[in-house]
């Protein structure tokens, strides 16, 4: 997409009003920034305006680590909510798997072909099975056990853990352990969940029996950020596949991986690149 | 798809059992029919048969009057649930409508075109909106205007007139009443809905609203059989669109409509050919 | 989309260089303008920068008609190839048809509804077929019978006549006659074509026969500007479906048409909110 | 989609006639076999018939060297192309491989999920990349490095090993090498490659970059069977990806990855599990 190294990128929302985007390019410009990417938003109906603003900060006359302190005297001015990241260093990532390895792998291969800014940390899973996989990408496992006496405990020593490598952002690659409220609240719009189906239909458990027993033709998958309600946080990615009544549960288990790859990839790789925009309960995705 | 005039169709579904196409096969070809479509389907998992199999009957030995009964002998040795139908002379159809008419023009538009065997027989609505266009495609409009109180009386008449206009199916393009127990018993896997939403998500009023205010990333539509539980029936087709977060309601509408007339004519055009098959509350669809 | 009436759409290409959005937002803020809707891109391989910018100009302190001239004394110093549009009057547009009607029926559909900002002022045609659908449109209708003798002459008529109309943008719904270079160098990417093949696979006469013969098993449609080269032109839009073997030569027409149609409204669509941005043989489209 | 393990596949080819179906399905069911699946289609334009049957031999009484003989009586009445094949032993694969390894990757991963019916015997390249990959499957690798001098010694090599692992069916995942007329004549349709576009459009080299200069809105991916005419053979399985101007070629590689991946597999799965039927230079896909 570029070959741009210093990238900073700007997320923001406000209410509406003329001059917005005009202020808010002069505030690069005029610092020596370069803009490589715009795209705004001014919803007509509730009066609301969101940016996402990319830009090149190579010759940018204000200190990287002054950038966000000084965009916040215009920013308070706007009464806006936003936020200020670099691409470097990339998010640090780490990854919870249970038993199903799709996900894992899908993720692993895109990251040895560096599909997308982000440094996997950490592998952690309540199972022994991807150590192996971890160790052949180099990559830090941490095994954690859990059940309903110790799932508190644990909790505790996997948030640690996360802080101890300075984790931004986790993946829930098919992980199949509920996060506690004090989990999630932790890290706010920072935990993406693969759920298999598309949602809202057939929330919870086993949902492509679900789908077989409602005789859908269409089944999906449903990349969002994790809140205290399961699988009712901002949705950032889906997508779908037709079926038949020649399909079993099983052919939609094995049709829906396809689905789950591709979408989870595409979320995490949507949210690298900080192009996710949370409002209330749902996201703006700038592509 | 073909030139043959004399089309037999026989869906049947039974349990599943060794040589079943072929005493199936057995019975058009002795009595000299000439298969021009068979598809079968044996579920391995609740052991159920079911098949689509149509032939021209045109040298048949058997009278077009008589197949049935003569069917019906083999059908009891095999515990089979089964219907044959025919292409002549073709389904009528009822179409019903309210306000929105994308979906009536696209069927007459259709119907001009000879897209889907069947012949539109008569055009109802609640409002009288779409009586000029009835008249152009010269089909009889008739109007029954509704409310609570005079629900009852007017869904009397409308059955009524189904029966002197001898309907086999009713298509609902958009129909905005909600058809009463009576009145859905009386056409069982013979009232063809759209509703605009991926069901099983959104179900029930405001489809689109709801679809915007979850924020999903994909819209659909559904054609469903209706049953006395609302948007509850067999689905027999669905389609999806994408959307972002610049859509307003209004582009939902207009990006619905889209698919509300391809999914509504598609579930017609199957329901006509008899390549639908009601089992429990699901669908096979043999395309 | 909006209920903003006064809106102007700047599109513009020029050399990348630090400063474009903020100096171009600028003229639009200075000048009492609000943005709606601002979406740029710069190609970071050939140092390449477009933007598409929607403002209202309710308040312009610029007099309408004076907008471009101001405009252009900013564009000069960028380099830039540009032109700014009003969606008030809407652009004025010519159909031409010949017999397959689908493609003007689904543009009439989607004008009654106004689905895209343009009038429809002329239906010209080298048949009779379309005469009536335009008289219950109330839109004048014009029938030019072509044959190589009389071609010539009937192009030059055709030309005046598009100019008595004062039209902007030519729409070719199926339309089956070649225009000639004259008359397509007078309308440089304002003639919009639907072939019913996914371009570059299958150009010229046949495509679906050619597409049966190749074995595909996925046909398209392709929405593009007319140029000089037949089916050559800047591709604005393009979709497809799957087939199968099953399908015959007429399933493929079919189901090629509902294709055509969309294909064919969306593009229009997107031309008459001046979203397309046509450099080289190639568009940009601002969706 | 069973747990059948004595499943024997049919595809056959014949004029049409009356009464096809049923002899056919006589011969499986009066040697005491059951039907599993059948399909069949009769092309009313060109009179032929094609029909594939899958049956379960565990009763039958034929032994399973001999169905074939017996068979071949009925079919020579028939006037019919056609062959029997077995799910056990399953088809041996030889994967041929270059730089690129995601369609490789793929294939192994899925083949460890055991998604497809067949074994992987050999992987041969003409670089060394993929060795280790290689091993950790445990999978005896073969490095025959080509160049214009020795490809007609290697190819001869390569060839006498495929016979000796007994190979059924070379998959080519982004093999960079033309194959010569003698080694695709070896393998009449049983070399599958992935080519990364949408044929027939963009066949040869560098696709994405033609797919590009193009600007078409839509990329592809097709998988088909190996021909001496590079890119022209029987197409088994295609599918798409919307791109916009945004994409850069680079973009569309990324993209394209996870269509060629997809349609590969998905080939690959149709072949393995004798679902593909070549009639002159197209495929029957019985799905």
């Amino acid at each position: 997409m570029t070959a741009h190294k210093n990238i900073a990128v700007l997320l923001l929302t406000c209410p509406d009003q003329p001059g917005l985007v005009s202020r808010i390019a002069d505030f690069v410009f005029k610092n020596g920034g370069n803009i490589l990417d715009l795209d705004e938003h001014a919803d007509p109906y509730e009066k609301e305006f969101a940016l996402r603003l990319a830009w090149d900060y190579s010759d940018f006359t204000i200190e990287k680590e002054d950038i966000a302190s000084e965009f916040a005297k215009l920013a308070q001015t706007l009464k806006a909510q936003w936020r200020i990241q670099f691409r470097e260093p990339p998010l640090r990532l780490a990854v919870f798997v249970s038993r199903y390895q799709h996900c894992l792998l899908e993720l692993l291969w895109r990251y040895s072909l560096n599909e997308f800014p982000a440094e996997i940390s950490v592998i952690i899973s309540n199972h022994k099975d991807s150590e192996k996989i971890a160790e052949q990408y180099q990559i830090p496992f941490y095994h954690y056990p859990i059940d309903a006496k110790i799932k508190d405990t644990q909790e505790k020593k996997e948030l640690e853990l996360l802080k101890d490598h300075q984790i931004d952002t986790i993946v829930l690659a098919r992980y199949m352990q509920i996060l506690s409220k004090r989990f999630t609240e932790a890290y706010p719009n920072q935990i993406i969940n693969i759920h298999h189906s598309f949602l809202p239909a057939f929330a919870g458990a086993d949902p492509y029996r679900k789908a077989h027993q409602r005789g859908v033709k269409i089944i999906g998958a449903t990349s969002h950020y994790v809140t205290a309600d399961l699988d009712e946080g901002p949705i950032i990615e889906q997508d779908i596949t037709r079926i038949s009544h020649k399909d079993s549960v099983e052919d939609l288990i094995r049709k829906g991986r396809d689905l789950e790859r591709l979408v989870f990839a595409r979320a995490i790789r949507l949210h690298c690149e900080h192009r996710v925009l949370v409002r209330g309960n749902k996201t703006l995705v700038f592509e």
